[in-house]
């Protein structure tokens, strides 16, 4: 496996654009983008789980049941999501961009990331499509990325290169996600291309299982959005024996996605809306998976915690107590605490007491953009770790007044 | 019902007090507190439910088992949680009191609220304790109310009285509680005295069932707490007839103490860490209890929200967003949204989509020190109510570092 550039134009057949076709006056930014396949791709996809859900999403469900799509379609600035008319709007767009594309409009994946309650003018999206067409490129990732971003301040985009079914396979993506990032759901937009060959059962598979460890374990404020989701095109231009079966091929293909998907994450969290720090907590020696993952989410989403951590303060009982009210098993005698970092290591907590340390080193471990919390809650054999941010005055700024 | 003075001692036969006795050196304020009633009373606390447990609390709920006790210690500044010996110092400082006062070491309720994992010096508290008795006054509340607060800006106390049993009764507390602060537990540090005759049972009966609709249902920051405890003395020196039966006296007893919990709740939020404004969130119609307190409950918490209304950015679409995570089952279609304070009520959203409004409207009603979010998610019958604070720069600087 290794990095390559290109985004999710890495994978052959693949192409991409962004424009600025004026969602909404006064901006200047990108707001529209485009990725497209030479042919259909075997899709899949996983959404957002809040009850409240855009428009855009379930137009996308029904596009997917049948698990073949060819193009993406995106625009920031408004959700279309609690708005009249959402769901005409959204097939309207995948209507607009398959005619002229002469491609199904049930091949189209839509998505909306931006304001909820305001109506997405249809106008600018539609006169916008042609010029979106032009501009498609096989370098079009970058204008892609910056077109669905919003609050974002850099732009989330990666891309590998691996070996399955005797061929060798690219697999990059883009992301958006800075604020409303939480677990328990498909947190962002984000799109993964592939010339793999692969059922869409197993691609479905693949991402399904991925995401519990990827983007269900990084939070940025506790909020889940109406929006999210994650979407995953194969169209098999690599030309490698089609994955069918759960073999190795099968394996590297899932591990590939897994780095990739890890990489966005981890850009994600590093970007959470107002962050000055990653944080990465990785819980061991727990008795359940889900006593290792409710653990380590529940410390990167305590807002006392990120705010301490903004502060460079070594406060690690606020990490006990986030694990005490998460609701996971384990013995507070038993828990060890470090913090980890390009300027060193230290131990903090022993057993559940403090370990004398200097807090001048302590400083300087938390001073730096990375910082790992490494915890240990007993002997079990499960482990898990979640992605998150620190807590600081921009993003209380940013989302004081988000709208205007 | 009638608002009275006096605090914790309002109700006959308490007196109150707070010194410094310098549990951590180099600060200025009072750091113990002291609750005295003439004779054993019945009582009753609710605790933590979070899994890293401070020692006080284990002690208390011992000492509390029988259900009488005479006297409240609680020192601010270090937790005594997550340190050695944590249960002996909290055993020790009762001890110490009870010999000095005469009363049982088992008849002492122990709290303590700060920083956890630092060791509780036994020193400054035992050299304490007979300066913290001589200053015991009937006009000590405010000087109690003092010693236990940590960041909280301003001192939390209330009282009332009310008729029961043929007899005017009285019932007065102080509560501490800035940060940490989040439903599902016994959210804070609250001391209620009461001079109404009331059997243990019901005593018990009337603090759990309130606490569900009050301090259950605040939340500052998400974070709960390893120390919270809400404690009720009950001395009978209101000579009434001794509540035994759930009769209109028990109904009389527990309104008073639902209105007593209710305005400690509210000033407690008010005082969030950090706040600029006290929010209130009203939800109506829900189909069960359940969802009722799920949709309040998850709008107060929202980080994006509180935001918002620091910004005074009547940013509606969060709210749906938030209700739509919290598990409550409800029609978003069938919501409606208005916000109000003492500038005016205005509609923002109705049957889950915009309703034109002023902006100029909005920020004047959004700018107020109190903001009512009033909210109906369809046709059921139940509704609840929770509190909360806006998320403030003051909170990130607060607990960017609180240690040192």
């Amino acid at each position: 496996m290794k990095y390559i550039d290109g985004g999710v134009c890495a994978a052959k057949g693949f192409s991409a654009s962004g424009i600025r076709c004026g969602i909404r006056p006064g901006k200047t930014k990108e707001d529209l983008s485009l990725i497209l396949s030479t042919k259909p791709c075997s899709a899949a996809a996983v959404y957002t789980q809040n009850k409240v859900c855009g428009a855009p999403v379930k137009v996308t469900r029904a596009h997917l049941e049948n698990g073949i799509a060819q193009a993406v379609i995106c625009n920031s600035g408004i959700a279309n999501t609690c708005a009249e008319n959402g769901e005409e709007t959204a097939e309207k767009t995948c209507g607009y961009l398959a005619d002229a594309l002469g491609i199904k409009p049930t091949d189209v994946i839509v998505a909306s990331t931006g304001v909820i309650g305001q109506p997405l003018p249809l106008e600018p999206v539609k006169a916008g499509i042609p010029a979106l067409i032009s501009a498609l490129s096989e370098n079009g990732s970058d204008a892609a990325a910056r077109g669905i971003m919003t609050t974002d301040t850099v732009k989330k985009e990666f891309a590998l290169e691996f070996s399955a079914g005797g061929s060798a396979c690219r697999m990059g993506g883009i992301a958006k996600g800075s604020g409303m990032i939480h677990p328990n759901m498909a947190t962002m937009l984000v799109f993964i291309t592939t010339d793999a060959a692969i059922s869409p059962a197993l691609l479905k598979k693949a991402l399904s299982e991925n995401v519990k460890d990827t983007f269900n374990m990084i939070s940025v404020d506790g909020d889940t959005s109406t929006n999210d989701m994650v979407a995953l095109l194969a169209n098999g231009e690599a030309k490698n024996r089609e994955i069918v079966y759960e073999d190795e091929d099968y394996k590297a293909f899932k591990d590939a996605l897994f780095e990739l998907m890890k990489e966005l994450c981890r850009g994600i969290a590093a970007d959470g809306e107002g962050a000055t720090k990653l944080l990465e907590c990785a819980v061991s020696g727990a008795a359940t998976d889900k006593d290792a993952r409710l653990a380590a989410k529940s410390v990167v989403c305590s807002s006392l915690l990120k705010a301490a951590m903004f502060g460079a303060d070594a406060n690690w009982g606020r990490i006990l107590c986030a694990i005490g009210y998460s609701g996971a098993d384990f013995d507070p005698d038993k828990t060890d605490v470090s913090f980890e970092s390009a300027a060193g290591r230290l131990c903090v907590c022993k057993g559940g007491r403090n370990v004398a340390f200097s807090e001048e080193d302590a400083k300087k471990i938390l001073s730096e953009k990375e910082i790992k919390i490494i915890v240990s809650i007993g002997g079990g054999a499960f482990s898990a770790t979640a992605w998150g941010c620190d807590l600081t005055y921009d993003y209380v700024k940013i989302n004081g007044d988000y709208r205007t």
